[in-house]
């Protein structure tokens, strides 16, 4: 029951929030949560990762595939569809544990007959670009039936259309759909090959300017069911006749397989993927649930394919948000890869290497040093990010705004997602293959952007945007210059640690990138940079220079102002720019970042002040108040948080739009952010040095979570109670590993299992006082 | 006739522009050019110099005195006024070389009488606190006639009320109505005394809570004339009954000196004026005019009396723009003076030194060191500026703008200013009287604003707004650095100065001010300050960074996107914001205030570039266009600009609104920049390093230009045609003047007269090209 996400009838108003909730995909592809009878209206979509397209001056986004599952109904000549006909029942499901989609409808036609179909669908997490539909229907009398499945290539375009030049092909039954994009001219294909199974009906083309569909018309005896197997590949390449063959042998292979063994495979993929990841929280079936969610729905994301890819901030939900690769994917959705999946983290980060070149070249755009990483990545690093991101709803004009040019930190935050990925492997491959470039390529930009106060003898960040997007271009943002620190740390480390274990790359890779000054810079840099630390007072951390000066309103007398319900708050003239008030977590983003570095009582203080005067417009800033709330032992307020982070896709809570424009989509960030708020919260685990720490808080009512942990190739399982943390290392573990849970340190040996009683004390108190 | 302004006719849609065209004043007292039955209604203010007040969190703003000229006429029990009753004719004239009002209005009762009402006024320059007004009344038939004439407290306020506590007082038939201003409790009193002249009914006393008339009802034959002189005096001060007091006894002094003797002394202070300033344009009727008339608004607002105030942007026309001082003094009014009056000059320079504390209280907000001058300035030298200076018309919100916040360069304008008015007179005495700390605390201020750019070796200045305030928060403005690079040499010249001729005092100074390391830290400032130079490709000077990559929209196309007639171009939204449209001269200025440092080419290839892309929302900028099109050859271009500067009062054309906000007044810096055009420009005088250099470049129909000009006490005529130049050199000078006339040096000695042939090349080209 916890696996299964359901819904019984059908509600016009949810097709678009089913459409994410439902989504399925393997990395390669996503497809939406949407029905076979759906066209573009209700906002199908088949997306390829890493396939972009634009036209004209419209913002470059991902491609739609054509649809290689549109199915209509026929019977007696009527239609039969959720949109367009009565039904008597309606049902669909999703189950996380193999991503199997199902939905079962009985439709009911004019003369009163019940027309049942059902179909279950998977995107193979084996074959990644295979798409497998099996179809059945059953009649409760005797009558005509007609089936329409093939291809649709009138699909959705935000600001497409992206595809043209469609032309068909067609090989032993095995039918292909191809077109061009309109930029690069890559081909896209979707070939489709059809099992029938009982259906002895004439098949029949027919096809349109971009489609192609088989007709079969066939008498249906009441009670009995007929069925199709549906066969579909996506693929994209440069070359139009290679890859429609491509797509079209996959076809026949899988038809030659067969629907069963393909299943089968795809399933142990997924039993891998959860035996890797699965968290198991008792006492708590709706915690559990969501968070089961939020890991399904990063795996149905996560790149295990390539490098040349991340994972875009709505995942593969569509064209929303460009198809673009923002911060999100290191600081919310890595910490989950690395604790689980290290083959598909390395992946995330090695994506920086590959478009180290488009970070070069934006950071030489604005006359900089070094790399300057896309706010809005997509395939080539170039930044998709446009300087009008906001229309004005007073003007309907655009209104300047500066993502693009002002949010230094994704250099920062790509520096250390690669950091992060040696220190949880122990693999310097990454280092060794780019990744030591970029960081360093990284930390000279950052030197390049700075400036030196000489009256007050430091570094500062001038004229920078935080993750509070409400106040653009400020000084000093404490996360920001906090996140250089750490990057200029991590390329000295970087640097040194190439020194002594690859003498001959390291002076290779200094030379080549002309690095002997920019060493001395960075020594200077890291030793003098301003950090805003806590007031000794208030122990507040101030946000930026002048944040305090700022009008202090609270969040309601804000909303009282507001004219239009879709007033962008922040930007030139926004409600937000001049007040206290933010968009999302930023000191206490930087407070959970370098948790060890602040006491308790400062991140208490700054919770406390920063919470209250948070809009959280942004969906990355829960869980991390949720995070903060934890390590400052206050698991009530994090739950409240967790939740809100760890439903958001299931409830569809979020903005769906704004004016004309989705903006919809899944919320991998807020995903992540729930296994964060789980784990790194509540179950309280991180690593410090070469120790796993836990130091558990667990939110009332949980009486275990249990956490598989794998840190440089050792496999461990956490149980975590309130009073005691008990600890499974694999028997295939190679080295012991020091844990710290509370006080105590203990020593994990291959196949051990380990109790350590908490402490009982320091679990009330938090943020009530 | 080139000396009166003259007006036939009552245009009631003509009040206000002529409350500022017939101006009248005297440097400490400002008269709206109304007319006596005028009330707040219709913008009437006498203003007393350098007294403000602030009322709750409204702006803090000059206050009006009451009223000591209104006057009501009765015919047969009619009022009659020209808002209210009929009339014949009516005319009202300002003779600027004298400086008296005149009005003449013929009214008509409902029976047919006519009343004939004249009366003519000034603003003593003798004596300073005085205004003296006569009025003669006359019927065509016999009848009664009722006068009410007395101190009309109830006076116009934008943003009051400011005066309360009123009180009445009475001496031997002088009255004088006091009030206490809201914030400070000053005293403000208006006193006045009346001396009929055939009106020999019974004077009543008329009075209510702020209001003292005298009202007297008399029978007037036909034809014969009536008249009262009226006598008041406008004081204010800290005690009431001393203010008081003296408004009185000054009242009663001058009622025993008599119109006469009052009007000769005034109008030998206006001789004494004229003689030192008046420019003689043969050849061009129209431009003599407004020439003249620019200077005379100069006169009537130019401090004699007090180095503790200085010229606000709107003179004394009201409490518009806060009655605030902006850098428009030292940049657009002083050069007139330092050519002409260097007393009044001083006392505008002075007036930085007694406003210091409120420049470095500003600096200490903000966190910076040295002196940071108030962009709107008053009596303390805090800044009036507010930091939501202008309504967003789409949602009524106050904007967020960067004028008090970012126009650094205040503080370099003001040590500019001290440094020419030592330049010009060689009087050391501003300088050792808080001069020099004024110029060593603004160049700490402006080093204490400075950033260094490690890997470009390189002083920048970030974040500023420059002259064009469509353009805010912009790095490295041109003109911001080139002025602070030449406050920096300005403050290590002032050092050297001082060394050399006053060694104990430099120490002091320098040791007061713990200067000592500061030193060190300008001398590198100076040497490594970037300064944006011109393209060696294009010539151009890119007006900060980026400037070139803004949208290079015309400025039609701009204007085509307005959407409400009264919306800002700049801050946060504005339409002008994101192109490369400005506000106003910009680099252009820089060129003028630099012309010695850029080639003629430099010149040309900006003026063309950015005269089209400049929309003149600002008073200031059509004079610097004049100016450097005068450098470069081309007088049809800068007679265009130069008469719309100085025609701007005349005919009113400037803004007067935005929303209910009256904005108006007269333009000043524009009256200046009109003495700039004219002299600086067209007859090509200035002062570089010992030597008058003269270029002439003379409009067409200009047979000559006469200009009087005092160089350190040594006074010159200069008669400018087209073809030579003729110094007259004043018998009473000390010493020989050289004078740079095209590439020939002369040697003027005293009482000498020297003509010198200018060569006849280079006149024309151009902007033709």
């Amino acid at each position: 029951m916890s696996w299964i996400v359901e819904q019984s009838g059908f509600d016009p108003d949810k097709i678009t929030i089913n459409g994410n909730k439902f989504m399925q995909g393997n990395g390669a592809l996503g497809y939406r949560g949407t029905l076979e009878e759906f066209t573009k209206e209700q906002l199908t979509a088949c997306t390829p990762a890493g396939l972009y397209d634009k036209v004209g001056d419209q913002w470059r986004e991902p491609i739609n595939a054509p649809n290689g599952l549109s199915t209509r109904w026929f019977g007696d000549g009527e239609p039969l569809g959720l949109l367009t006909s009565r039904h008597e029942s309606h049902m669909q499901s999703l189950n996380m544990r193999n991503a199997v989609f199902q939905r079962a409808t009985t439709f009911v036609t004019s003369g009163g007959k019940q027309v049942e179909v059902r179909s279950s669908r998977f995107i193979s997490m084996r074959k990644l670009d295979l798409i497998v539909m099996q179809v059945e229907v059953r009649c409760s009398e005797d009558g005509e039936l007609t089936v329409e499945t093939g291809i649709d290539g009138d699909v959705w375009d935000i600001n497409g259309p992206h595809l043209e030049d469609f032309a068909i092909a067609e090989q032993a039954g095995i039918v292909g759909l191809s077109a061009l994009t309109h930029e690069l001219r890559q081909t896209v294909c979707v070939a489709e090959g059809i099992v029938w199974s009982g259906i002895d009906g004439a098949e029949m083309s027919v096809r349109s300017a971009n489609s192609a569909y088989r007709k079969a018309a066939f008498a249906c005896k009441a009670g009995q069911t007929y069925s199709f197997t549906k066969y579909v590949s996506v693929q994209f390449g440069e070359d139009q006749s290679e890859t429609t063959q491509a797509a079209m042998n996959s076809v026949k292979e899988a038809m030659g397989a067969g629907y069963e063994r393909l299943l089968s495979e795809h399933e142990r993929e997924w039993e891998r993927k959860w035996a890797a990841s699965d968290v198991q929280i008792d006492g708590d079936d709706e915690a559990q649930f969501a968070l089961r969610y939020s890991l399904y729905q990063l795996h149905i994301i996560a790149p295990s394919h390539s490098e040349k890819v991340s994972i875009p901030a709505r995942g593969l939900s569509g064209q929303v948000y460009k198809g673009a690769v923002f911060w999100d994917t290191e600081m919310f959705m890595l910490p989950f890869f690395l604790y689980s999946q290290p083959e598909i983290a390395r992946n995330l980060v090695m994506y920086r290497v590959h478009t180290l070149e488009g970070a070069r070249r934006k950071a030489a755009e604005y006359g900089y040093r070094g790399a300057y990483f896309a706010w809005e990545s997509q395939e080539t690093g170039d930044d998709a990010c446009t300087l009008f991101n906001v229309t004005d709803v007073f003007t309907n004009r655009p209104m300047r705004t500066y993502f693009r040019d002002k949010q230094i930190h994704i250099s920062a935050d790509a520096a250390h997602g690669i950091w992060e990925y040696y220190r949880f492997t122990g693999d310097e491959s990454a280092l060794l293959e780019g990744g030591a470039e970029v960081i360093l390529e990284c930390a000279r930009f950052l030197h390049s952007y700075s400036y030196y106060k000489v009256d007050k003898n430091r570094y500062e960040l001038l004229d920078v945007t935080g993750p509070d997007e409400y106040h653009e271009r400020v000084n000093n943002n404490a996360f920001t210059n906090a996140m250089v620190s750490m990057t200029l740390e991590i390329a000295l480390e970087t640097v040194e640690l190439l020194k002594e274990k690859h003498p001959a790359f390291c002076n290779e890779l200094l030379a080549k990138l002309e690095f002997a000054g920019d060493l001395e810079h960075l020594r200077d840099m890291h030793r003098e940079l301003y950090v805003p630390q806590p007031d000794p007072e208030t122990l507040l951390i101030e946000q930026f220079d002048g944040y305090m000066k700022l009008e202090d309103v609270d969040l309601p007398t804000l909303k009282s102002r507001i004219l239009n319900k879709n007033e962008y708050l922040g930007g030139g003239n926004g409600l937000a720019t001049t007040t206290r008030i933010l968009k999302q977590a930023d000191v206490v983003l930087m407070l959970h970042l370098l948790k060890d570095r602040y006491s308790e009582e400062v991140k208490k203080a700054n919770w406390r002040y920063y919470e209250p005067r948070t809009e959280h417009g942004s969906s990355l800033s829960s869980c991390i108040y949720a995070l903060v709330a934890s390590d400052i032992g206050s698991p009530d307020w994090a739950y409240k948080y967790f939740m809100k982070t760890a439903t958001i896709d299931l409830t569809g809570e979020s903005k769906q739009y704004v004016g004309t424009l989705y903006i919809g989509g899944t919320h991998p960030a807020a995903n992540g952010g729930a296994w964060m708020a789980a784990i790194l919260g509540f179950a309280g685990v991180r690593l410090t040095g070469g120790e796993i720490v836990v130091k558990p808080s667990l939110p009332q009512g949980w009486k275990s979570i249990t956490v598989p942990v794998l840190i440089k190739g050792q496999q461990f399982r956490l149980h975590i109670t309130a009073n005691e943390v008990v600890i499974d290392s694999n028997s295939s573990n190679s080295t012991v590993q020091t844990f710290k849970i509370g006080e105590e340190r203990v020593q994990a040996e291959s196949g051990s299992q380990l109790t350590i009683r908490l402490d009982g004390a320091g679990s009330g108190g938090g943020l009530a006082g």
